[in-house]
């Protein structure tokens, strides 16, 4: 199973990665961006039986380690991989 | 529109964070992890007036500044806003 994460910080919470990013884009001539905001994606690789006990796993995995849930907020979508696929 | 762009290391790239987070997460009981890559993830908030303007837009900006592309891989998906939402 992979689980595809996504950590965001509030909405409330200052972004200064975000606010040099527009900057940057802005001084290459990118002045239509309004707003940007910095996260990270985390790719976990996991094994797990079922999908129900991979949804738990990575949410436990989020708040414990992935994402500080005072500043930020997380999501995630699981993919099943294919028996036998090449990695 | 919105922008919600993925920007993770080439398959072929040595990933220590990935690394680093992966024994985090077994040093807390999360043996089943296989493997972990970590990216950045960049929402963007831009004026455009077509889907496809924004897509190149959007494709221009990683090219420039989001990714280095000799050892990142980017993808991205674009979201309309609904007129007189809040943000």
């Amino acid at each position: 199973m992979i689980a595809r994460i996504v950590v965001v910080p509030k909405p409330v919470v200052n972004d200064p990665q975000g606010v040099t990013v527009r900057q940057g884009l802005a001084s290459l001539g990118f002045g239509e961006v309004t707003d940007v905001r910095v996260g990270k994606y985390i790719e976990v690789r996991l094994d797990a039986t079922s999908e129900r006990e991979a949804r738990e796993r990575v949410d436990a995995m989020c708040s414990r380690l992935l994402a500080n849930h005072v500043i930020e907020d997380y999501h995630f979508e699981l993919e099943h991989e294919r028996k036998g696929a090449m990695r």
